[in-house]
């Protein structure tokens, strides 16, 4: 039996109806037969904290509205999605355009109110990735309800930028700055970090050093493309030395080319294409150990800096909607295995 | 108190979260203070019926997303629209995209079974012209439970075409002939039906017999624009005759010029602009006597081919939206200025 | 039975098939029954005589595309235009995008070998403005072989600009000067040209000496929508001078406002509405008298400057498409209503 | 001898060039024969104080480029403006996308700096409107140091929306809320101030009470068209008793049809056309006395909220360098015709 | 002397003229040198057997406007392919967008009745991937004319989906399809196809149970990426079995990630790259031994499923119309070098 | 100290101010301790040496626009390429669309005119590739006069098309010549001319028949793909023949793949990825010793091609001031590291 009720595609088309996250069911229409809810998939429609262009608050409608073409069945991993996690569309965090710190706030509240605080999980859809900070207060409150004194999770990063500028114009809180602030409020370890797809160009080679100072481990997509011990033995032996942890990862669709993603509001050339993107996953999947059900067990997750307006046939938010798709997969590949 | 429990915009941003028409609420989810729901509002993605470039399936959906800017207020009706009636998205129809016939009678069952059937009236948004046979259909089905023997109703018809057409590529069912069917049905009375904003150019002239013959008052973009005995008084007296009538309205996009409305399927050049057409169903209002609680009674709508693939910033779709909105306003004013 | 052996729409729909204007037959497909052909219409794909941006050269293939659904059937005139006219797409000129001079030439000796040199007419799709000059050469060099000694043309033309610049950075024949070359070279009178639709800004006031100098009459748009002595009844004036005089009538698509006509090269705000355009061209054929198969008689037209890579949905294309419909049925009505 | 050194359009073609406003010189550029500079045009590009879709910010950039091929002769005026006004181009304001009120101080502070603060005069293109404020503050810090107690100025206000929202999601600084802050600042008269275009639908009827409390004339566009008492006899009497008052005028592109202008933030249908617009800025002129060298006396102005995003083919953007241009050459027309 | 008789550049450029796939003659217009026709190449503009987005009905049209820039001579074969083969566009199929059973039925009678039965092989431009069958249905029938008794087809075929889905929505002829129906009328041999670049996500692991059961070899985007025992040298293995069989070649564009093709009905994420389809066709080639004039003799050919209203700058038509020349050139190239 | 005075983005953000080339200061506000400037990068806004489609002539403008997110701090080479060079944006060459020989002549005429004639380089953004030619004739001019009698230049080539056409259609002064007339001219020499990226399909062999003759070295996209002696080795021999001899580099945009670069007038499928483009411009540094403070001297270089008219969301003119930013820091890195 199903975990997820899925919104029938014989009776409502995947072209129409009122558009969920994959057509998860609405967490207040969840079946009880599916409750408590294992991951709850929820939009920050807050953008104010990008520095170029604005209009991130539109992905989460964007990424719902493609995503009604992703199916259940992962045919590499062999699962049914929907057969092993419950899964359900939590709507849109209160976001406060006006204001980062204060927004952040608000979307962690709203976070921390889903689903059953005890079990479900939180995927957090952008919004700018200043939004991460906001989903990351919450997962870590409900973890450490649970564990207390729990260590900081270790953080899975894909991005063209390692967003740990101090101090943006005078702002703390914008999409530069969540991991600096992750960091100092204890939520993340920069130790355990991995900050995978960084490219430039920058404005100086200072913004690389609070990174390289607090040993995060940082692989530019042209390290990751010449391989090797530049590449992907790093990650390798990052995500060994990981083993179980608990982590939480965070996937900003700018780390991906602009000809793949070209909705985005600090595009940067020469990334990932999508099908490195899903490789490079089920990568980090088969090296975490999730094909024998071990490996870092994720609490939380988000996609961001999805940016309709720039979009064209709304592929970038159909990435997105793909990549919330395998990161779900990669959690169910683990539960799935583990049996 | 408001009839409507509006979906929060202090709560839920304008941008973001699940888009259901107008932020009505979903119709499960209507509060008990709102119940009966006087108008269902569902869509009909369905597009086969179309003889020209199809998608507006997709219509729905982008009406939804569109419409969250359209706030309940009207300024020269001096009208909230959410303190007098009671609104509600009632999702899609299940529609079967591949025959208009089977198409029609899913989609006439799905709303048959919409709200309150004593009570409740419906307001289809296409999708193409044939979905509105199916809504004609239920919309009847359920007057003549509660009214056995009433007449066929009058039609309020806003389109370039009068959509009389008896058989298309050997297709009874098509977005060319809702009203020879829907009049053969007995649903409509040609007598009583007004066609307004026609424009060609046509195949041939026959294409208008029908209509004429069955004296369906028609008049042109043309007849409109130049006023006077051929256009504004011949809609006076047509409202006149119809005096209180049980009446359906529906509204092709497609007669409003390709400016303001590109996403169509089967546009034509010199159509109303969007103040035109305002203006024009403020007109019919005034005319038919809402602003006095008099005029026909609406029992049923529709806003139908929106085609956003070739809608540009959604304006074809905020249109949509915005009448959608009118025709609902100028039922409440009626009924607020009976009261 | 048909003048035109009009594309089947039973056979082809209009979505499909090889694109020709209007879905009339290639001039080499024209059955034996249509000939001679009344109007050849062919395309000038040249856009280096712009001074702003080019890629009206594509301007003929986009408006054949959009064209698909222009019918025969006009309803004001109550006339099936290919029931009274032959009509052919004669392909396009072999254009010499390198040189405005040369081509100029190019154009007119192909446009002068198109279908009966005695009795086809001549309608070109551009391309830019400077390719007028070269249809106005093909048109006069027919017209004197069987009129020796006629006088030059009359003028009824459609712009923003008056389109008489002398030198353009250097060059004569660009699409800022056909008509000062027509006039030099006798193909058309200045005393009997009209320029409709006129709007700013302007580089200087001497912009518009040659014209006010040679006798051009003048109308803004501004002048026309003020209506009365200023607009409509100068037209008026101008169409009772010329009684049935030979006249040749162009329409740069840059007199519609950019809500219409996005993809032209040389926009300015606050053009016709299309549906003011199609009004007007009505206005024109009536107060000339083609009602009563009276007025100018049309030896040559064009439709120019629609540029496709500005454009959306194709409604510029689309436009123009409907037109060029215009204006044949000017042709047709008052040929019709001679007999 | 022209009062601004045009860049040279045989120099540098509009295609092309670093984009300046209408080819104005940049300010550190203006030769010595053109000083004091009379107007200086300026950006400023943020746009966190919307409330709906995000973009504006981008908008400066994007008239400036389309803005090139406004040429400086006016035809109804018969005025080429660049004769009679010193322009000049100022680059953009140093904004602070985190914060509305620092960035309204920041803005007016970069404004007050502009030019000759005796001398010149300040139009700003935005970004949204709450950028009004910044400009009105500076516009009044120069008025008053060379007119210590000048009253408050007139406000002619062109806009869907009337602004005077007294908070939105707790922020007092947004683009709801310019007037009532200019009100409370002792900025703008409200009694003085003309409200044109409004249309709605609104949230309550309440979000109109502050101006009609504060003796605001506010012309929805329904009454505009209507015309009569309703429309533009208002007008006309508020210009009357305006007299030469000093003066501020604001055009917000969204009261201008979706259609003309989908490039903005927060659109409604049913505006005005362009052409409507550039009829009714001329009336205003006129009714002033502008052709007479009378009327109010702008000492500021601003064209604000196109969004590039949204927009095609920059008709947006070409529309409100089209404004731009529209509202110089009416301080021009008052000046030229006084001496 | 050339074998397919061109439109000549000089006389009609690239950007202009009546639009034939890659400037081949209409089949009317080939010359006497050039017949019999080696390919008849036809547009199945039908797209009512698609279960998602609409729209490919109009890719015939887009592909043809795309292809005129795609010339004859094919530089890593060293072959002109116009001089081996002669091609003509034979127009666009009768289709009947109402009704798919019907549709496939008239596509194959068109089909069947171009160019010489006994000689002209047929290539099908789509339209919907249903068409695949009808286009299968009329080259069967042409090679059991010739061939009695002849065995099903080999099959080539290029995709993100098997399209082997018994029954959608109760319909038995849509895009999921094709390959059941012609397996069950012995038009193509399951064990003798290959599909190439599969991928998901998929509703159920049921979506390929069809295909394994019939011996279907099937190779997913990522084992072909993968490359090696899992991936080409399957490929490689069938194309030795394969031999000099008679066979059918399909392409849908939806294999293609949508970065490059993302005019598409139904696109997922993570496909070929452009020039990894091109680099795999011409493996497929030399694999099969065409550079030594062996290996599968083409019979028909197809590629399907563009879908114009979703692409942009027309690259995902320019990319199916370079599939297709690849697809001739394959066949050429075996031809050539057989001499 | 800087070398180069940026545009300070604290002062004025990215997403604003006046647009010159990746902030650099335009050429005369560079201050004093920057003089001499070491690359002057000015525009080419001319197309009408293309045979396609036209509108590179807004490339330059489009280039500018979105490099204002190219920050100066190149990862790989761990350079600050403002430390190392001084650069500044020239403005535009004052074109003559209306022949292409007198265009060469006045770009050639602007461009000997920047900076220090003794030391500035030159950078040409295009504009079609025609305006190579005039870049090199400036180059060269420079060169000579400091080193009479020095050889013709090297050149470095990225290209879909080899551009060594004699006369097209008339004109010898296409963007299909401009390297037959640069070896006539004795501007470049054959022999050490790199072609890469060759990609057809192309009319006849005979196109590749000059660079054969002459002894250019081509390498088609697909023998760099594969690699080896076909393709790098190529490339590496060919480097380490150059030497240190002075060279030009020349970036025809459509060299890269549609899907990465949709905004170009000849697109053909199948070319670089921009990631391929990136690696491929870094190893040829690397393998003519860049990094070791060797190699080929760079005197010029161009990007050119770029159509901003059917790019979309900017990406193709974003990689092309990315392509810019890597030609400059391979210049720098050569010079910083002979330190």
């Amino acid at each position: 039996m199903p975990r997820t009720n899925l919104v029938n595609p014989r009776r409502v088309p995947r072209f129409a109806g009122v558009s969920a996250f994959c057509r998860y069911p609405l967490i207040d229409a969840v079946e009880p037969d599916c409750l408590p809810v294992d991951w709850a998939i929820y939009g920050a429609p807050f953008d104010t904290g990008t520095t170029y262009r604005p209009g991130a608050r539109l992905g989460p409608r964007a990424v719902r509205d493609e995503s009604q073409y992703v199916k259940p069945y992962h045919i590499p991993y062999d699962l049914t999605l929907t057969d092993v996690l419950s899964l359900a569309d939590a709507g849109d965090a209160p976001v406060n355009t006006f204001d980062c710190e204060s927004n952040a706030v608000a979307v962690a509240e709203f976070a921390a109110g889903l689903g059953d605080p005890d079990h479900t999980r939180l995927l957090m859809v952008g919004g700018d990735h200043s939004n991460t900070l906001a989903n990351l207060r919450a997962v870590n409150q409900r973890h450490r309800r649970a564990n207390p004194g729990a260590p900081p999770l270790a953080l899975i990063h894909f991005d063209s930028h390692v967003d740990t500028v101090d101090v943006t114009l005078g702002e703390r809180y914008s999409h530069a700055s969540p991991f600096i602030r992750a960091v100092e409020e204890g939520l993340i370890d920069p130790q355990r970090m991995l900050s995978i797809g960084i490219k430039g160009p920058l404005n100086t080679p200072k913004d690389l050093d609070y990174a390289r100072e607090h040993g995060v481990t940082m692989i530019t997509y042209e390290q990751w493309k010449a391989g090797g011990s530049e590449g992907m033995e790093r990650i390798d032996a990052f995500l060994a030395d990981l083993g179980d942890a608990d982590a939480y990862l965070t996937f900003d669709i700018d780390c991906i080319d602009p000809a793949f993603a070209p909705g985005t509001g600090t595009p940067s050339i020469g990334g990932f294409t999508s099908a490195e993107a899903l490789a490079l996953l089920r990568h980090v999947g088969r090296a975490a150990g999730a094909h024998e059900g071990r490996g870092f067990r994720l609490l939380g997750a988000d996609v961001v800096e999805v940016l309709p307006d720039r979009d064209h046939a709304g592929i970038t938010a159909l990435l997105a909607a793909h990549i919330l798709f395998e990161i779900l997969c990669l959690d169910a590949l683990r539960i799935r295995n583990q049996r």
